[in-house]
């Protein structure tokens, strides 16, 4: 099909088209002239998953590449996951240097926070692991704001998790094809995270509705600001 | 304190407390001085969230400046989270113009898709709400790119969703201060939203550990990208 077809297919303007191929996520057509290519399927589903991984996974250029170039060098349908899971962005605190010794000190309580909390779980994961870092760049945050889980609130929510986990593989399941099952992984972790957040920030609203709506409330309390 | 003190205390430099007072996020100090000011524990406390919202929370100065006048304007305990809830951004697919006829078709199948999961599970919220619209921008997401949900199992996961934003109200009950509570649940909603998106990457790193493990793989998936 011509780029025009492309982009009618997949919704993605002709000029976002051709920066993608500039920047080397899309790989390029068949030349049929010296101003034109064939694009095929594989376009299509790529063009997508680029599409979806910019906009409802937020990623940069930069962090897309990185995440299709995890895709692309996956060998084995075991390593899909795991690498793709290492290539996405994790949230991550961008900490300013605060006094050194509160600083070390955070650090430290955060830390040993996490080692207890994989210990109580049996969870295996390295503490060069950057979910390991991220989350105890998180609960150093927390600690700052005052705001810190109780040990036993921190491995409620990890439990939930794991369930979650769970639910997750299962959807990657039955996919044997290594570079299907990978793209399926960025599917899951990029996009599916904020499904979960929207579904948790909805059940929220539920219950506050329900307790106010029992405490004789208006039911206002969600109005848009301003 | 001056605003040098202020500056170590949070670890924010003191070019951005300029900045954040210049926008107006952070209150004025009182004035000492035609060049110095006055700072008190409240903008400690302010400064913190702000760093917070802004780092861990990756939420931009405009979307910060929205959530601290939402927290401002909470008058009741019960309407703090939820003003802070439609206040907070939520992840939306800025999408592109598809081919409108597929592009109207997947709206529909994505709007019946949640209107579906609302009735199954008895959830209160109306059309209006930004996390009915944005959840349906995602299904809708999800669809074209052929990983849509069955219907039992987007029931899953929100069931889980329901069981973490009850352990939410939980941390957040006990706080009757209307402010303190909005200020607990921006932390709630723009902080552990991530927190427990790395719990859930750390469980799948273990589940996929455990399960190379077990099939004789080396463990080396999760390698870092390049």
């Amino acid at each position: 099909m011509k780029i025009s077809e492309l982009s009618r297919r997949t919704g993605v303007p002709v000029a976002s088209i051709k920066y993608f191929l500039r920047q080397g996520l899309l790989p390029a057509g068949r030349a049929t002239a010296a101003t034109a290519a064939e694009y095929g399927e594989e376009h299509v589903q790529r063009l997508r998953l680029i599409k979806a991984l910019t906009t409802l996974g937020g990623l940069s250029i930069a962090a897309t590449r990185d995440v299709l170039g995890a895709v692309d060098r996956a060998h084995s349908a075991e390593g899909a996951l795991g690498a793709v899971s290492y290539a996405l962005p994790v949230p991550v605190a961008s900490l300013h240097d605060a006094d050194p010794a509160e600083e070390a000190e955070g650090e430290a309580a955060a830390g040993a926070e996490v080692a207890e909390l994989l210990a109580a779980l049996d969870w295996q994961a390295p503490g060069t692991s950057p979910h390991v870092k991220a989350l105890t760049a998180a609960l150093k945050e927390l600690r700052r704001l005052d705001a810190q889980y109780a040990p036993e609130e921190l491995a409620a929510y990890a439990r939930l998790a794991e369930q979650v986990a769970l639910l997750d593989l299962e959807r990657a399941a039955g996919i044997d094809d290594p570079v299907s099952l990978a793209e399926r992984a960025v599917v899951v972790l990029a996009i599916c995270a904020p499904v979960f957040e929207l579904l948790r920030r909805l059940a929220q609203e539920d219950q506050v509705r329900r307790r106010v709506a029992g405490g004789g409330g208006g039911g206002d309390e969600y109005a848009a600001p301003r």
